[in-house]
């Protein structure tokens, strides 16, 4: 499987996540993110601007409860986690699968730190919907040796396919591979998204808020699938809406939160 | 109780906020906060835009050494609480109220989450001089049942004025209940302020950040009921005319720092 | 020594900034910041503009096997420390000593919070390249007494000249004093630089921003001084740009990014 197999139709893709962000907005889920503490602000800003109706804790037992009384969807993110919010995210995926919360799992910088790699693998037990990460991360999920730099990725995602459709076979997720292109697969079929902005990458957190979109999507859309597709278009296309205006990436971030507030158009 | 019994005066309302204002840029208060970590960027911008003193710290001791030795305010905040944090808060809250540093109380999600909803009844021992919330939190700390959806209130403020003046009677604190109109009662008259702007409930912090602002006006106020009014009206009016210049809420969070930077007017 | 004896060569440190600048952006040095919870999304947003790759972590074996993969600085920022974050601080400037990762030390508060002074001077054991801070806080790290308040200075920098030097001389560090005027020493000589602009001391952040800065420039200079003057000069000089296009605070914030990924010019 290489890129140029992967399949395009942007414009019914934009049609699809047009209609999952109206229902976003319609009926504004309860998002749970755990996540890291440098992005949390961005991803409750994107999570807002988009329609969805965002929370972050850190305690375990609150997630517990808060998963247990009913959530539209949740982000696991293990940027900056510590060996206590290990377990919080561990409880919380375990109870997520329990109650049929689906859950999204973004396994920032795994490859690169030894303990995250095996948190991301025990967490892949309690059956994410979706997995989004960059190549490196993917390749590392998926058993690959890596060379993942920073919370960059120095893999093409290119490369990165075949260990994404191995992933999604292996977990049953669907599996958003960001880059350049984003690539979106089953197992199956693989979907590339040519849209987005290479400003996007400039900024922290963009990669973050689009683990949170999917968690918004999940409760809005026909599968897991559609919700990754939605997503990365959403995403991208206000990223490539927000870069028309703006070129340095303070004012692009900025932008970027006012384009999730718009509609698809 | 009703709405429609609510005073409003909101000329002499935006008088004593001037007067507040100025004195927070004359004195510059130092104002500690600790709140989650969600908001703390934008909590600590706006504090410096209003002319305070902001420091924020984790450690327990840390609180204890920085209010023996001279604070002007402090703002307990508990979103994202953590069981180490509530240790924090609670030895914060035990030597405010030894050292007389006036303290606001914001139950984030009170009511939704227990952990939380025990840990404020806990704190409401050490008498904050400000509790601020939305109507479902006040009403799970009022003692009664509420539904709370995240960080965001299904109750109308309308059905929290009882609710606030009973809490207010019982803790002799203002009570401050933010919504689309925002009421202030000290358990007799309620004071009604019809400023802000729907946007604010689209930027994550802002009402975390009226908290601290609650904690700069404490020490430049005559009571706590005035402080409280001070800072709805010099939130509510830098909201009002933020959104007279920005539509979207990238912008408009941007907009409202620069706006609590300038003179209300 | 007084800061009428500081030498000054603006256009020199403006060529020599540049370069350094030139050569981020070709190498795109990894750095780890250790930082407070309140600037993180800040001071990475900042590295990236700068064209540097940023990552931050919580857990202290993350950090010590980052450090031991390869790393092209450190920054080491005690704001918001926790117990168990000043173990991973210690091991992690440890191991940046044993693998020769150049790193940064930004004493927040030093000298008002005992738990953070006494966390300092133990770090300082492990060598950093550069030490950033602001007058209070470089008299405290000195060993004098000093009256901090809050994370702001109420000494001039005139007065921390001579305690720059003698903790210059003590460490073997680079020392840069900020306040309206910046002083680099490295034990001999004072270099003053007057650039930047009073509207930084409005938004939170910009100091550690500048600390995260110098542990971008270390891996890009020929020596700490260098290094510290390269970052005081790229920083300050995007302070001034953005002060001439912003001037609240919540817009200077966001130009002061956009400047940062600017050329020097």
């Amino acid at each position: 499987m290489t890129m140029d197999d992967a399949t395009e139709d942007m414009e019914a893709t934009r049609r699809l996540a047009a209609q999952v962000l109206k229902d976003i907005r319609a009926s504004r889920p309860l998002v749970l993110s755990l996540t890291n503490t440098v992005s949390q602000s961005f991803t409750a800003n994107a999570l807002l601007a988009a329609g969805a109706s965002p929370i972050m804790l850190a305690d375990e037992w609150e997630a517990e409860e808060l998963l247990r009384n009913g959530c539209g969807g949740m982000l696991v993110n293990v940027g900056t986690v510590s060996a206590a919010q290990a377990c919080t995210m561990t409880t919380a995926a375990r109870t997520a699968q329990e109650c049929n919360v689906p859950w999204v799992l973004d396994p920032v910088a795994a490859g690169l730190l030894s303990f995250r790699t095996t948190l991301c693998r025990e967490l892949l037990k309690f059956h994410p919907a979706i997995i989004r990460g960059n190549p490196s991360e993917i390749l590392a999920l998926a058993g690959e040796p890596s060379s993942s730099r920073g919370t960059e990725s120095s893999v093409s995602a290119n490369v990165a396919i075949d260990a994404a459709m191995r992933l999604a076979r292996q977990t049953q997720a669907t599996v958003l591979v960001t880059g350049e292109v984003d690539y979106v697969t089953y197992g199956a079929d693989v979907h590339a998204l040519h849209t987005g902005h290479p400003l996007m990458a400039r900024v922290t957190g963009t990669g973050c808020a689009l683990g949170a979109l999917c968690a918004a999507c999940l409760p809005c859309s026909a599968n897991t699938l559609e919700a990754a597709l939605a997503a990365a278009c959403i995403m991208g296309e206000a990223g490539r809406r927000a870069a028309s205006r703006a070129t340095a990436p303070g004012s692009f971030a900025i932008a970027l939160l006012d384009e999730l507030a718009a509609d698809l158009r």
